[in-house]
């Protein structure tokens, strides 16, 4: 029998934010495969290495996703990647595809699992904790309550002429666009605060447009409300 | 020195997606409030105690939130609530306040936290795995994937007239609505999947508009795409 190939959340980056799902997934199964060339340095390794320490002594499988645009070498990496899988896979073992964050959510993941199942495969995920909701608990505010509506919103691309009237923002990957969404946000005047690497080691927060550079790492995310952001005196 | 008021997010129902941190924090802490009448009944407390079986043991604090549409009345409520927890705080101890999902989302933990706050007592968030995480997980398909944007949509009322062009929509606690969520749906030609109880003893995935009943659960959570849903063939 095929073994199947699990996407699992590692969740945001503190190691304790791990599901016991997750955990108990790696220290039962022998294939982990991470997106990247070299296992050790991938943010999922270095995150999931610290709550579940066998994971060193595991079949560690890279699978490169170079960053790029040309959508036929994008296809051809996930192909590539869903071949290298699915060759573990033919031999009865699992393969768990450890993911920053949720795997539902932006994942790397998505992209060769929709390949392997179209290969006849056998596929599941294993949620993990969103960035968001890890940035929200860093600045102790809540993201929605009552009716408010939350748009999680990637990049600028789509953010100029249709960005939802009302409801709180959550902006993503916005990293080189960022003086232009920093605009966008001010006429819009929503309160806003930017958390870059939430729950990882060098978390850091800025508070309101004026604090924000316009130069952000990529896992930098925007939080943007309607209401004034008050809850976090206490943080 | 008072303690610390915390928002523990147990996440959506399965109690293997709890996290580590919620595990311990219960584990190492001894007064734990939920909100209801009877902290047994709740289901915060039926996750948790699968996961950590000496959670029967702790001081268990009932922190009643009736449903009410009167303002004044929840505002009592949330109070009372409160000074609970504070009576708690000004002895030193730390409280767990046991959340559904994710604290920073819909969660009733936040609206004491902002009195306790207001009060000046210190409180945190400790993330959970949301339940639209948990349905996308139940369904094995990605809520978004490359500049897709996501809208979390609670309840009908700001459905009508401003839900956004594009992007894939969450649709949370339609529950006596239905039938006016289905139509509106239905105009906009989404594939909608529903998700009741994800990841609890009792889910049930209903497929198409055409399938899901018009009386649907608290619950019940919606995933209504742009894209065809495709990739939970397997499942």
């Amino acid at each position: 029998m095929n073994g199947r190939l699990y996407g699992v959340g590692v969740g945001p980056g503190d190691p304790e934010l791990m599901t016991l799902k997750a955990v108990r997934l790696i220290q039962e199964n022998h294939v982990v495969a991470f997106p990247g060339t070299v296992p050790q340095e991938t943010i999922a390794y270095r995150i999931a290495i610290q709550a579940v320490p066998e994971l060193a002594q595991k079949e560690l499988v890279p699978i490169p996703m170079p960053m790029t645009h040309d959508r036929q070498e994008m296809e051809a990496n996930h192909q590539r990647g869903a071949r290298l899988l699915e060759s573990y896979l033919e031999q009865g073992k699992n393969v768990l595809f450890l993911t920053l964050g949720d795997p539902s959510i932006y994942s790397t993941f998505t992209y060769v699992q929709r390949i392997v199942e179209q290969h006849g495969y056998s596929t599941a995920m294993v949620s993990g904790i969103p960035s968001f909701c890890a940035a929200a608990a860093s600045i102790n505010t809540p993201l929605v309550q009552w009716n408010e509506q939350l748009h999680v919103i990637p990049g600028v691309h789509s953010l100029k002429e249709e960005l939802p009237v009302s409801g709180n923002y959550v902006l993503m990957k916005s990293g080189k666009k960022m003086k232009q969404v920093k605009d966008i946000l001010a006429a819009r005047k929503r309160t806003v605060i930017m958390v870059e690497n939430a729950s990882m080691e060098h978390e850091h927060i800025y508070r309101g447009l004026e604090e924000i550079p316009d130069d952000a790492g990529y896992y930098s995310l925007m939080i943007a409300k309607e209401s004034p952001i008050d809850s976090d005196t206490q943080k």
